[in-house]
């Protein structure tokens, strides 16, 4: 064999790497007094306040213990996982789903994964939202598919610039992605600009990946409509998990959902693909599998509300702090999922280059991690988690008033 | 986007593919008196006696309702979770294994496609034991890496055609793929064996994948020895998961571990390709990783004697049923794993034409399921799993002598 060398890695900046950079540099620092705050990653957990509902717990534990799901489940899923989840993704759509639209994955991460290996072919290409999820720029560059960057228009509440859109695609553009509850935007699309979407989709000739991990986290005036209200019009495939909504991103349970009540999708070639890709994935554990159905009619609308109504707090919070920073601004108020980017007035400040130097210094001198905007394709932005406690919350934004006061000219 | 029609599936057989063809072919047949016996697949968790320890039960149980394990992992897996694997390990290891070596996977199938992942390139080839794992096919022709096969020798123990591989190897060859215990021979390599597979590869600079995912389900006269013994002649990958010897496969908790006492694999790159790789995968379940230390420690001997004792008495009844069906010939005693290889000799037979006739014939008439052995590479074997409840066994077996009687010339 020719040297490992030759393996390198996709150059694609991660989250989870940068993160990782910003956290190695708290621990280097002097002043050990302040207790670390992270408003970087989506994973809110830690904190009592998003606990996840006990009924999901139960059912996980009962399926576990019954001792009925330590064998394998078919590389799709359980039939009556993916039924549940079917039903439960019909109650918003204008048709209803079959038991076989749905592949249980092993989270959303999963999915994205099929969703772009299926798709990959010798010089195909792909187009993701920028600002995205830098998931989807490292699967695409793991699998050869080449990809396209649309801007989201933040004068447009994060609105895809469907121009864009039409002249980057050619017969070589497999699909586009949406994100919706957008992460890292915090916005919710209207069913007017899915449409819009949907139509170019078709006039194009592509699919829509839906990406909704954030389903239903939707606090603002925007309610949230799926993607595949518009599957008649483009064939959708559409990305979920718990994760989000049931606080359990440590469950690893997703899905892959083909929204396409006209079949364009479901050819015999098509679903062979699909069903082979899921022989190699490895996919969720069955016992939490089996547990699905009891989470999803189990769980109690004032879980959901409560979730809901703690982001809407502590995205409230966020936006009032925030217009107390001169060098920060919120183009949008957030709407929906778990985070917002704003924007950063580096000629503001007087000693600070950049996104990433601003987030290194800011995580150094007042242990509170950012996430910087380049990290998801936007420089001089910066990624804010409000899926925090409000305590916390309030604390690491005065901490970061006070740098930014320290550093501004 | 071009028609959808040109995105084929690879061609490969899969097992769970043609188990399935097998199944649907009994429901469509008259007598419905017989119970179905499948002694196609390796999951024995349906029988009580290859219940998993009520100690690996009840220390995922713990870990789920701590709720300090809702959250996501690092995409590498948990810190002790490497710990716990790389100790693990080590034991069986003339050198120590660092948690750093250690990738969690979502089982040992989630580890053969990430090796298979991070070495593919352009023009790469593999070698893959024939007979042998469809996984590993299935998954190359994904990863546009071909796949070139070099026989197992049924008179030398399964040992692995040395000259065969020397043969195929050229400067593309990036691995070669060991399975140890043997699936689907149910043999056990010899140290020296191992030496000799070692010494091949380092000669050729290629890596060694090794599938240990029934290692320590050894139960002949030869002890099972890990290839990672031999990580210093050649760099070694090994794969393996809880769910064989724990008997959980739908747990999907599997690693993929660099054996590579010389750090040959641990390049700077390589760690970093195989790092972001794990980014995009999904993973398991971050309770279920938290609680792979007290699986671990928790788990008594006297479960893992029991399991390989009777595998060990399931394996006998095997053979000496074998013994008395005259076209079908058993080369090589099974000394581990939870399934073995036997001749079929169809001239022998008035009415069958080959191995999937032979299979379609048994399930329809005796309700047995039993895999075809072209499924895993060998016209005219079969496949036969004996980790199944010892009476169903028999009856399975008598149930196959008398179809095979009814059919002989
Ligand atoms: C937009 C988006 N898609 C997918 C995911 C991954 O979801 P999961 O945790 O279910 O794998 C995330 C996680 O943060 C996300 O923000
Ligand atoms: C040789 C071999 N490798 C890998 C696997 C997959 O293991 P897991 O269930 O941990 O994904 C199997 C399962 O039967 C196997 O036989």
């Amino acid at each position: 064999m020719d040297d490992l060398q030759e393996l390198e890695a996709p150059r694609n900046i991660t989250i989870k790497g940068i993160l990782g950079l910003l956290m190695a540099n708290i621990s280097s620092g002097k002043d050990d007094s302040k207790q670390v705050i992270s408003l970087g990653m989506g994973d809110p957990t830690a904190y009592s306040c998003f606990y996840t509902s006990s009924a999901a717990q139960d059912a996980v534990s009962s399926a576990l213990t019954s001792a009925n799901f330590n064998g394998y489940s078919p590389t799709v899923g359980l039939p009556q996982t993916r039924k549940a989840v079917a039903e439960y993704l019909s109650l918003d759509l204008p048709y209803d789903l079959q038991s076989d639209d749905v592949y249980v994955t092993a989270g959303c991460t999963q999915a994205i994964e099929i969703a772009l290996s299926i798709l990959a072919r010798p010089g195909a290409n792909i187009l993701l939202p920028r600002p995205g999820f830098p998931i989807y720029g490292l699967c695409a560059a793991f699998r050869h598919v080449e990809a396209r960057y649309f801007d989201l228009v933040p004068e447009k509440q994060w609105e895809v610039d469907l121009r864009a859109v039409e002249d980057l695609a050619d017969h070589n553009t497999v699909a586009m992605v949406v994100i919706n509850p957008g992460n890292p935007c915090g916005n919710v699309y209207t069913y007017q600009h899915l449409k819009e979407i949907a139509e170019t989709a078709k006039r194009l000739g592509i699919i829509v990946i839906s990406d909704e991990v954030y389903g239903h986290l939707a606090f603002g005036d925007t309610p949230f409509v799926p993607m595949g209200v518009f599957g008649s019009v483009a064939p959708v495939l559409t990305l979920g998990s718990l994760s989000k909504r049931w606080l359990v991103p440590g469950w690893r349970l997703g899905w892959l959902v083909t929204n396409d009540p006209d079949g364009t999708l479901k050819t015999p070639k098509f679903v062979e693909r699909l069903k082979k890709y899921c022989d190699i994935c490895g996919g969720p554990a069955t016992f939490i599998q089996a547990a699905v159905p009891a989470i999803i009619q189990g769980t109690q609308d004032v879980f959901f509300r409560k979730a809901i109504s703690i982001l809407k707090q502590t995205s409230d919070i966020c936006c009032q702090r925030i217009k107390e920073i001169r060098c920060i601004t919120c183009p949008c108020k957030p709407q929906g999922s778990m985070a917002f980017m704003v924007k950063l007035n580096v000629s503001m400040l007087k000693d600070i280059s950049d996104d990433i130097d601003f987030c290194f210094k800011l995580a150094k001198e007042e242990s509170v991690i950012i996430l910087p905007g380049i990290a998801v394709g936007l420089k001089n932005w910066l990624r804010i988690t409000y899926a925090v406690e409000p305590t916390c919350l309030d604390e690491a934004l005065k901490r970061l008033k006070s740098f930014c006061q320290r550093h501004s000219v």
